[in-house]
């Protein structure tokens, strides 16, 4: 790569369309060693969220993932397979794999279980990070299934009243098919923020808002410099969002026999070479077991018909669970993906350190 | 029974023995031609509430029950069944019963099915009013399953930006047996707060916490008499308590298809004769179909040891989901039950009409 037109750091975000991007990732996990199918498994779930403007999960882990590959954190080509089956749920091992495809693996055979017997679940075993949970129960709705998947992660929440990282921000997504339109997807945090909103509002010297994050003796503040971690989602309920994060944590943690969030080591730590034990969880459900495809159907359309015409308040929008995501999709397929100046850098590293064309071009 | 010595609505709260109440609504229950399945269902139900301490769901209802079941909304003597079965699901029709009668059935053959295939789920339809969705969970739990219970209702809460009575307070409850403990047991609304919290407020005088509840426009309110809609659970990340209302919404009446929120005549309106169609859902999940039970049983039990021992917040406590209404339950099972003065003169009114002897004594 010419140096000369290297961006640099101090250049703006700069967009990239979605296709090179994605011939990028794959093209950097094939350099660093890692098998095909961790690298579509990998590429698609950023993809996912950068697409869908979940830029916290999209794109920029890919420099973090070879850190880890390299590391030896990461299995770069694991043995991913059911070690323990029963009527319709199962265990899948993803042998310190990465946690996507662990992920769409699961999910996968939780849909094949649900085809069986109207549900499927399975437990992640000795798996990693994740990515986005939304992009798993998007390949049941996909599939005209209805998708849950949960995960933990290192503590960096409180409990309610709590004053130590507790639960990881344990995100909840669920996914139900819609006819002739996009899926209803929620995926969400049990967290009331993202670390990175944290950060971000560190960096724009701004105010918090109030009740998200906490000093080290649990108290909330509003000055992003003093956070040593965040509040579970709810403000004075915030029992309901720990007891959301616990749901998260019990069948994610519990039920695959993994490390606990305040056992696990930290994502971003030091070291990068021993595997994280992470669990993770899905389901599967297929509607057409329970009633008529029909009149799931029927009643899916009206659901999300009724939601998005009824009244709002003043200068607001009513809008579904994931439309917000489709409209940024729409958009970015379009305009491509922002890549923001350390993920840039990070992309022109990669590139030349393995003699690879980065998305931006020359 | 001798009106000198009948309690009037001025005196304070009464306690009454647990026995003494739960004798007392199934006589009651027995009077008004209700089926031994149904007063049995239905009682347990209501006694699950007064006994944790969660009074809206407890025997307050029973008065409630009496009249729609003499309006001919609910079935005194439905003919409950499964009406559909695929593999490891099945929907079950309550015939328009008691939701309580209902959800008890349902959750015990989604245990049946989670014995045999490591997972069950029931979808509900024809149901009514289930009361306390924990009390179904617990079911799960005390047979060492781990428990899943939604449902919906008459619409009280708002959208996130909405301003309009969309969802019902949708619960989520979810209890995960403990190893010679207490189960953990979340069971939470989608709302902020339940709509009995601003009558409180109302009767009191006291102006409401902050984004809790809303006038007709959408826009939240301090006031408790302009109170026209629940906000969802979040404030400001209401989206979350939104779409995990949608989670309750779509399991319970898409599932079913039975009605949505917006669809279902007032718990409390005028019409006590029209069955108003009601769904929920219930699930079940084998921990020993996923990891073995030594494993389960000793990763909760760290899970709930670190969780009761971690640092708190000054002057607070840490609790694991349920840890309240277990230190009520104790309490409870000393002094009695409270029964407020209207729930309490109700009794009084029933148990003249019916020849009975109240709960309270003579």
């Amino acid at each position: 790569m010419n140096s000369s037109t290297k961006p640099s750091a101090g250049e703006a975000v700069v967009h990239v369309p979605i296709e090179a991007v994605d011939r990028f990732c794959r093209e950097v996990f094939a350099a660093v060693g890692a098998d095909e199918a961790t690298a579509d498994a990998a590429t698609r779930a950023m993809i996912h969220g950068s697409r869908l403007g979940v830029d916290s999960h999209g794109v920029r882990l890919l420099a973090h993932y070879v850190k880890v590959m390299n590391g030896g954190r990461l299995n770069r080509t694991p043995n991913v397979r059911i070690v323990q089956s029963f009527g319709a749920v199962a265990s899948l091992d993803t042998d310190h794999g990465h946690g996507a495809l662990g992920a769409y693996r699961a999910m996968e055979h939780a849909v094949e279980l649900a085809g069986t017997f109207g549900i499927g679940a399975v437990s992640i075993r000795n798996s990693s990070h994740f990515g986005p949970a939304g992009a798993y129960v998007m390949e049941a709705a996909r599939r005209g299934f209805v998708g849950l998947a949960v995960c933990n992660s290192d503590s960096f929440v409180r409990l309610h009243d709590g004053a130590m990282r507790f639960h990881g921000t344990n995100p909840i997504a669920f996914a139900v098919p819609v006819a002739g339109d996009n899926p209803w997807l929620l995926d969400m945090a049990t967290s009331a923020v993202p670390y990175n909103r944290v950060q971000l509002y560190r960096s724009l010297g701004m105010q918090l808002p109030e009740g998200v994050a906490s000093e080290a003796d649990g108290s909330n503040t509003l000055d992003p410099s003093l956070v040593e971690m965040l509040a579970p989602v709810g403000g004075e309920f915030g029992f309901k969002g720990a007891g959301l994060a616990g749901f998260a944590e019990i069948l994610s943690a519990v039920f695959s026999g993994m490390k606990l969030s305040f056992d696990i080591l930290p994502m971003n730590g030091p070291d990068v070479s021993t595997p994280r034990g992470l669990g993770a969880f899905v389901l599967a459900l297929k509607p057409g077991a329970f009633v008529s495809e029909e009149t799931f159907q029927a009643g899916m359309q009206r659901y999300v018909e009724v939601l998005r015409t009824s009244p709002a308040r003043e200068g607001m929008t009513v809008m579904a669970p994931g439309d917000r995501e489709w409209r940024v999709a729409c958009e970015r397929e379009q305009t491509g993906v922002p890549l923001d100046p350390a993920t840039r850098d990070a992309f022109a590293e990669l590139a030349e350190h393995h003699r690879l064309t980065p998305p931006f071009g020359q």
